[in-house]
Order: structure tokens, then sequence, then C-alpha cells
């Protein structure tokens, strides 16, 4: 058993912010039109959370495309419609994690991608 | 038991896109700076949906201000803060709904304002 | 343009109602196994609401059944696996409404199925 | 910059889990009687996700109490009524982190207690 240290939180915290938003907005109606206003509602949701120093979210216009409803054209935001990247600075710790659809796993998967102890 | 109408079908279709509106968005991170654009995105969100004519969203600065978090200064969207007016059209009929703060009640009531058959 | 009566206040209820449990538990991860009581739980959140005389969730086992990621055993549940009926009551009048799937829609259609005035 | 392990991705999960759970069932509606299903079911929805090897959710009964509405007697689930413990393993590494109402704060506090490696 091991001390709690600052690479551990800093990690633990862009667990947290995936994971939220994740199931913030999934559900939310959406079209072609809107998702580049979503994406930007959603990063302001995120920016304002404890030691996030910067987010992007793009949601997948195709995919989007493709799921819309023939008859309202509209459908629902979709955790597999979401790319998501952010870095999460805690002390001298930059952790880099990220939201994308694995296409093997038809899943969507979040993962750390880069830690940087300074 | 009398048969369903246009009448019944427009306030049962006003009364599912506030109860939605309120359980997609509510505990979404929130400061004074992104009430606006939050607002915007919940109005587009709720416009995609059928029937709906109008849609207007405001969200209350004020109680915003009274729950932002001393140290992190941002809270999360309740209901109370919400202020939704929209209208539904279901063929002649529109009927015109709300959700508001009651404050006797100190409940985000929703309710039907006003119904036109044309 | 004429008065809110009793009868359009059953019918907006039960829209809320339908509207607010479809986004408050669409995402919640489910496996054929937690179904049952997925169902219960929505069930209780929803008899406790204003108005409402009785409701029945179910879940569509088959739908859960295709939808489990193959390596996680679980996914995420939709609107369209969501069954409901409830009844609202209103001073005299009773309002009976659900939300189906609709397979031509390919949509969770809301609905009102009957309105009984006493 | 350096590579990231099994520490890492346990800490991580145990993040993505707490930040999952808090944002799906925030808003549900709830009342004394309800908090213990409810609790179950949180409980139920997290241990069918990767890597969760136990957790444990109550709702603050008292905090309940106090929120309940004088005329409708139910209110909705707030991040600051929950308490969840949980325990992700990732290969031989076991994360436990909790989620908890940190009073000084009066902020729903979600944080690492303590890493395993075997």
């Amino acid at each position: 058993m091991t001390e709690v240290n600052d690479r551990d939180r800093a990690v633990f915290e862009a667990g947290i912010k995936l994971g939220a938003l994740y199931h913030q907005f999934v559900g939310t109606p959406i079209s072609i039109e809107t998702v580049d206003d979503l994406s930007r509602t959603i990063e302001q949701s995120v920016i304002l959370q404890p030691y996030v120093r910067s987010v992007s979210v793009s949601i997948d216009r195709e995919m989007v495309g493709k799921k819309l409803n023939p008859r309202y054209k509209y459908c629902e935001l979709e955790g597999r419609m979401l790319n998501v990247s952010l870095q999460i600075r805690y002390k001298n710790t930059i952790a880099s994690a990220e939201l994308a659809h694995d296409e093997e796993l038809d899943y969507p998967l979040m993962s750390v991608k880069k830690i940087e102890e300074m």
C-alpha cells in the first residue's frame, strides 16, 4: 500500500470529468446543425471544473447523420458520437485523457494518453 | 371515456418537452458566464423536437450567483433556476406552457398557460 | 382561446412524467440481470410525483440482450427499450398515457391512450 | 513524460465511475422510503462496468428529510446526499475511491483513498 500522490490525483480527476460529461449530456436531442453549439457547451461545462487545463469536444457528424430519425430529423447524443480530449493539471502533473469511439469494441473508450511530471 | 383530441395532444407534448429538458440538463456545471450559452443550447435541443413552435429559456443569474461554490466558482444547474416558456402546435391547436420557480412552494412548477384553437 | 381545464392538466402532467423519466434514466448501465430492479426503481421515482395514480415500467430484455457489449456484458438503457404506462389523476379526470417503441418510426413514442372524466 | 501504467489506469477508472454515477442519477425523485432501493440500483449499475471490484452506495436520509417538498413529500437526489465508496482492480492494482459530502467546502468531494499494488 502506497500513498496517494499528485499523479494519482491528476489521473483520477481526468476520469471524473470524462465520466461526468458523458452521463450529463448523453440523451440530448441533436441535429447536424446543433452539434457545434452543443460541443462548445460541453466544453464550457468541463472547463469550469477544478484542475481542468483544457478540453476539446467534437461530435461525429457522420454518425449523427446516420442516426437522424427519418421523420423528425433529429436524434439523441450517444456516447459513441463523442470525441473528447482533455488535460488536467494537478500541481506539477499534467494528465491528458480522451474519450473516443473504439470501433473494434464498438465502445466509447476512455483512456489516459499521456502523463507529464514537471 | 372520451376520445383523445388535438388539444390533448398539444398539451401532452408540452408536458413531455418540459419534463425532458429538465431531467436532461439539471446537474450541468454552470457559472454566470455560461448561463446564456447553456440557455441557447437547451432551446436548440427543444426546438428540434416534434410539434415545437417556439421556446425560450433563461437561467436565474441571481440564484446561480448565490449557489457558486466559493472555492471553485461554479455550481450545478438546478430546476429552480430554470425559466422556460414554450409553444406546441398540434394541427390547429397551440398550447403555451412554462416552467418557473414557484416561490411559495419552492418548487419548479410546470403549467399550461394558454390554449388556442384556430 | 379557452381556459385551461382539469383534462388539460391531467394530460399535461402525463407528458411531464414520461419526458422526465426518459431523460433521467436513459444512459444507465444495465444487463439482463438488472432490468427488473431498474424498472422498479423507475416506477418508484414516478409514483412519488404529484398526481400519479399508477405506473408500470418494463424494459425490453431482447433489445438489451442484443445491445450487450460482447466484451463487457452490459449496455446502456436506451429510450427504445422502455415500455411505460401510467395514469394521472387530476381532480375528476384520469389520463392514461404510455411510452412504447414504435417499430415503423423506430422511435420511442409517447402517446395519450385514454381519458376518463368522472 | 512517462508511460501510463496499471496504477494510473486503476485510478482513472475509479474517477470515471464516480463522475458517471453522479451525473446519471442526480435529479432522480426520491423520498425516505425509496433511498435504499435507489442506492441498490446505483450499486448495480456501477458493478456492471469494467474493472469494478466492489461498490457501496448510501444516501443521506437526514438531508433527504430536510429537502422533502412540504406539499409533495419528495425531493430530488443531490450530489451532496451521496456517499459512495468503490474499489477498482486493474491487473495487480486496487484503487479505492469515494464520493462524500465535504462539509467545509459544502461540495460533493471525490477522492482516492488508497492504492494497493500486489
